[in-house]
């Protein structure tokens, strides 16, 4: 098979040798549903509660705050709608640059009587905590959602000042983890001492499967569950767990915790190597001089369209993304860029690498020979048409 | 590997091994996520675009009318909730015998302006369709909510007399069809023309993986989304979809529908040789005269206590059920039962036997024969306390 070097494990990374192994089992003869009494039904249960346990402590949580989703978009949907259906409407505040999994549910709530705010952000991509700072008290939020990291530029944001403004206030603050987990430190206890209620992760981010994922809440936060019914996942997560997935996302985030420094440290000198070359090739990076996740660089040749790099990066045997995967479908320009007011034309140019563990610098070397090649052509092109 | 013979195919199935194999390439180097522009992502899409033929065909559907999901329960809650939210509050009639994953969406829309009403069942286990057709114009439901075949009993609904008795009003008409798919004939093209809008379908009970199940959806129905963000599946449900689940999804869908004949006959043979052998020893079967799915048998012996039952038959290698799995936590005698009427000292009774296409008539046998000799145990121990 002709297998492109990937460089989009934003969108989703391979699933984890060591997370299939221990998948195995359960897509064979340990089929059991984790609800049935007998045997097979146990030896599921167990299987979830060592997965439960293992994604817990990558996370610095107890077992009991996780609550197992089919992924980050319904946990994110479970928290927003799960917390504004057990408080009265009010205001809900989230960041202008979440994934759309935040922002179409807070989107939502602001049809059922919600007032919706968004956080604006610096050039750089950051939340000005400022702006939650100054507002006034009678338009403090009643449900806060920040990202930890962002998916397309990959700038994390300092969530403690922002904690800090709302200290005091009854809000509920939530963070999407989603990218940062497995990329840099996530610890629940820490955050939720500083006022975080809730965050979110997922599996197939971390070298987990897809089809599972998790918020982790403090239990003196009250949910109505998304998706009701025999009262799984302490009632707020209804539905026959998807045994073999939860077990993979145990496995992988145990594994993800573990190698942590290790891979941080081989992605930062990819990363380097990586934006050496393309400022050496006249890219822009977005969000440069911001804190950073060491994967992701979000970048744009000016004059150079985004989309066509992508399909000509493709056929070159190398697999890039023009923006978030799950928007790729929508040919507008980057909601992310807009808020942190990139120009229109350089925001058009927007690609996005993002490394995973696996990646060599070799790969990063052709990466960089390919681009400059493309974008070679592409100048030649302009010049004939001229 | 001690395997204790399984019996308990309505809480979930073993996974086939055609399914397996046409999984496992996405979950090893086909790991994209179809929302990429890029071959690994184009290679997860058309994966997903094969599964959703072989899903619609196999339920007589469209393509454009399937919905993935990541279940059974999110399936009902989102076509439950998704039409409540596109419509005014008004009255949303299921039947007493749903499954709580229908029961409880519905009862949260009580609390948020709608009327539940619980059409009521016979001995049979049987709605009443009169129950539907007597009630005043001013009470015609706005959502109907009938299961296609009770995940309990195995009886089948007649749906056609209950949608005769709702047309030419302006419900939308939904059916559980969780447990009759694989099991009966199921005609989503046939039923819409009878005036049924969706119906929700589930993979795991029918050879499938756990992770994937689907709503099939009229078009003309309008839905907002449970899991709302990058705008998957028509907009109805966001996330990244969990290929490997959808693709095991197909294959076992496919399968199900193309062996359901030859297994339908199995079955029933099988379920014959149970039930003479049940009847001999005393048991009465729930729902028995009704039509029921050719693989459940529900039955009870007076004074014999279900619970207790199901422990021993495990231990005695035999995996059968005291109830519905999901529920089987809660020790409360199963609603369904109380729906029927039935005496809660034969209710407490309680035991589901499942069968599936693997099973042997020599297994039969020999469960008959543990349930002689446990019965006999269990009489013994009564005589020698008494």
């Amino acid at each position: 098979m002709f297998a492109p070097v990937y460089l989009d494990h934003n969108a989703t990374t391979p699933l984890d040798e060591g997370a299939l192994e221990a998948m195995l089992p359960y897509l064979r003869e340990q089929y059991g549903n984790a609800s049935s009494r007998h045997e097979y039904g146990r030896a599921a249960r167990r299987a979830i509660d060592d997965a439960r346990q293992r994604v817990a402590c990558a996370l610095g949580a107890h077992p009991t705050e996780v609550i197992f989703t089919s992924g980050g978009s319904e946990a994110n949907n479970l928290f927003l709608k799960g917390a504004a259906a057990c408080r009265k409407p009010g205001l809900v505040a989230i960041s202008a640059i979440e994934h759309p999994c935040v922002r179409e549910p807070a989107r939502q709530l602001a049809k059922t009587g919600w007032r919706l705010r968004e956080l604006l952000v610096d050039a750089k991509c950051r939340v000005a905590s400022a702006d939650l700072r100054t507002s006034s008290p009678t338009d403090t939020p009643n449900l806060l959602s920040v990202m930890m990291a962002n998916n397309e530029t990959g700038v994390v944001q300092d969530l403690i000042p922002l904690l800090d403004g709302v200290k005091g206030t009854d809000v509920w603050c939530h963070s999407d983890a989603v990218q940062a987990f497995g990329k840099i430190p996530v610890n629940f206890r820490q955050l939720n001492a500083a006022g975080l209620h809730a965050l979110t992760v997922s599996a197939h981010k971390i070298g987990g499967p897809k089809g599972a994922g998790a918020l982790v809440l403090d239990k003196r936060v009250e949910l109505a569950p998304l998706i009701a019914g025999g009262g799984h996942e302490r009632g707020l997560r209804s539905g026959t767990e998807n045994v073999a997935a939860i077990v993979g996302f145990g496995v992988a985030a145990e594994r993800a915790v573990a190698s942590l420094d290790l891979v941080s440290r081989h992605l930062s000198a990819l990363q380097a190597t990586l934006e050496i070359g393309l400022g050496a090739l006249g890219a822009s990076i977005f969000g440069a001089g911001a804190e950073r996740l060491p994967n992701t660089s979000y970048f744009a040749v000016a004059g150079v369209d985004g989309e066509t790099l992508v399909g000509k990066l493709d056929r070159a045997g190398f697999a890039v993304a023009s923006g978030a995967a799950c928007s790729s479908a929508n040919p507008e320009i980057s909601r992310v860029l807009q808020a942190m007011a990139v120009v229109p034309e350089l925001a058009r140019g927007a690609v996005r690498v993002s490394l995973g563990a696996s990646n060599t610098s070799q790969q990063i070397h052709d990466f960089l020979a390919a681009l400059a090649a493309t974008l070679g052509d592409l100048k030649a092109l302009r010049a004939v048409s001229a």
